[in-house]
């Protein structure tokens, strides 16, 4: 875990906002969950939660494979090193171009959301002259009562309603470029609960049963989507891997002793989870003012640079997320509203927060910002300088920024 | 205004999803405006709203100053062609190294919102041997109650409390190195309430005229904040400009009256209400389904592309804003649920939305997308091909995308 002493160095040396991500960190995550569910369980990273090229060039070696949810990402993650077999590609609005070129540099799986995705990978790989290989996705019909964010049950997106899987198995089967390995569902995110979580294995696996079942074959992988959390508010406590597992394995043991699935390889994809708790964006505090009895602090990393933690990624209320003063840890406590710079009044990153006593020039860390953080952020808004990105390897920092905009130096005096 | 042949042959030729903004639209809004409340009020434009380079230098003729809310906005002002000295300077946490250029460059006004930004660019003008032309800005401690957003009355970051006003006019006026030129108030913005609208100018007149009382001296300007709104939801309806105006210009002749106000220049600060109408953005449906018994279109926009139209710009609730299917406005009327392309549930543009017959293939625009659409919007997210942007002026097609990343083209082959 980076310690207090490299962000502030960290801050120091690049400047803020700066995102900040700690490999030694992941690969103690990435660790742990084998250890919990290794057993069966193979790891696919999704992209999206965190793209920077120099991080999946790390993790390239330690995952099983890359989840891709454009074809852009495609690229990013074979400039990373990652081959193009070990990719699967979803996502519910894939272009035409984007489907055409997924197969021409033969990427691992493509995940069909639809039929009409289906017969557009088919024709393309009836053009190269090639076979494309695909897993369904299926929407179930029901999810955990206790999921957070829930994809289930209600007209979707994202893949075939479970009501319609047999149909659409039948349409692919007859599709003669395509070979259907397995299945895939996503349906949940950002899950703290054990219960949900559980309770969300059982209804996979009881949905690849039938679907397997109708088809009548033995599919070559199932992608579970892990939906596993993290604690983003100070009251919220980490997933207990260990005892999910312990609860969840028995269920998977079972499936995996019925002979259409001995051979299957089971992937939890996961993006979140892996990555969010070891990144931080770091920030200035550049502005303090008292206002009609509240004590201001203004940081130079508004919902530009952090669009989640400012409570605009699908949140219906902004909750005060986890933050450090990392400049005065042992101060008094006091009570802030934080703000960004931006001006609109809705670039609050945090009301009534108790931080040691915080002054200009102050550094600020905004914890579990390893996930959908910069590129899930506004960073042209106002024109201020793009946060930079390091990642900290063995306590080494190394600057991973990539095409940085409205960046002026100090040089161009 | 841009005609549906000319929104689709834009499409036709750009691709999508591409931004469209109609000058000549912005010219005939600029003009009412001026008609409605040009005897007394000269016109700022706050980039933000827009940034777009080719954009502002077309109006960089037609206001009579930018409103910039970062340094790096400035940047993009002077490289339209705007001369420094028509600049305006606002935002409630600039870096002191934005105040040091503002003041190189020869800012027009500096608009400090803390005695603190006051104190720096005293500063630096006294070690850059020059002076600075300042406004202060006062937060009113009253609001229209029929305002939308306001920020007013309570705990702000924007300028000095109206309650502390006269003691920071003492504490600038004793600032060597800076000229105190006039006040500033931005109180609330996208109101389409006539009557808080009106009202919202007499509390900003009340208190321009008691600070102008304690200064002793005669205001070179005052910059009113107009809050003007745009009719983003099909129930909405625009502002009557000349009704408004009405009710609006009595308060101000008598304020010029006085002998303190005959010189002064008053200013309307707005960038939604002029630019936001007059863009589009246009998005191509890649996908229909029908799941649970919905039917669904997936287009190519998402709130990657367009984050305040996907009700993730500060909206409590989502409301589906103004939307037209371009290829096929004679269909039959059916209702959609209208999705972008990324992998997450809330990428949801529009519920139960009434459209023609809504097929892939099929180009769509969204209304009111001039203002906080692109910059404001996270393109960086799943790596997605960035909007292109475009002119219309005078029924003549011009490109005036910038930096766009993750393109990836066809000749790439």
């Amino acid at each position: 875990m980076a310690t207090r002493e490299e962000l502030l160095a960290a801050a120091g040396a690049l400047g803020t906002p700066l995102y900040v991500y700690d490999l030694d960190l992941i690969r103690a995550r990435l660790e742990r969950l084998r250890d919990a569910f290794g057993r069966h369980f193979g790891v696919s990273f999704a992209v999206k939660s965190n793209p920077n090229v120099a991080l999946l060039k790390a993790l390239a070696p330690l995952v099983d494979s890359f989840d891709v949810s454009a074809f852009a990402e495609a690229e990013r993650a074979i400039a990373a090193g990652m081959e193009p077999e070990r990719l699967t590609f979803c996502g519910p609005g894939k272009r035409p171009e984007e489907i055409r070129r997924a197969v021409r540099i033969g990427l691992g799986e493509l995940v069909v959301e639809s039929l009409h995705e289906a017969r557009l990978a088919d024709r393309f790989a009836g053009e190269l002259g090639t076979r494309q290989t695909v897993l369904l996705r299926i929407n179930p019909a029901t999810s955990p009562r206790a999921f957070g964010v829930n994809m289930s049950g209600k007209p979707s997106q994202f893949g075939i309603d479970e009501e319609e899987m047999a149909a659409a198995i039948d349409a692919l089967a007859v599709l003669p470029n395509l070979d259907l390995a397995g299945f895939h569902i996503y349906s949940g995110s950002n899950s703290l609960s054990h219960e949900g979580l559980a309770e969300n294995f059982g209804i996979l696996t009881d949905i690849f049963r039938r679907a397997t079942a109708h088809w009548g074959q033995k599919p070559r992988k199932l992608v579970f989507g892990a939906g596993f959390g993290v604690p983003y508010l100070p009251t919220d406590a980490e997933i207990d891997l260990a005892a999910l597992a312990a609860e969840v394995l028995p269920g998977i043991d079972a499936l995996k002793a019925e002979p259409a699935f001995a051979e299957t390889e089971l992937e939890l994809e996961l993006g979140r989870w892996l990555v969010g708790p070891c990144g931080w964006l770091l920030s200035s505090i550049i502005g303090a003012k008292a206002s009609r009895g509240t004590e201001l602090r203004i940081c130079d990393a508004g919902f530009n640079t952090h669009l989640a933690a400012y409570g605009m990624m699908g949140s219906v209320i902004r909750r005060n997320w986890r933050i450090a003063n990392l400049s005065n840890p042992e101060g008094s406590i006091e009570r802030y509203t934080v703000v960004g710079p931006l001006c609109t009044t809705i670039d609050t990153l945090a009301t009534k927060l108790e931080l040691p006593a915080t002054s200009i020039g102050d550094v600020i860390a905004i914890e579990n910002s390893g996930a959908y953080g910069l590129t899930s952020s506004p960073t042209r808004f106002i024109s201020h300088p793009e946060p930079r990105e390091a990642l900290l390897d063995g306590g080494r920092l190394t600057e991973v920024s990539e095409s940085l905009l409205n960046h002026w130096r100090l040089a161009d005096n």
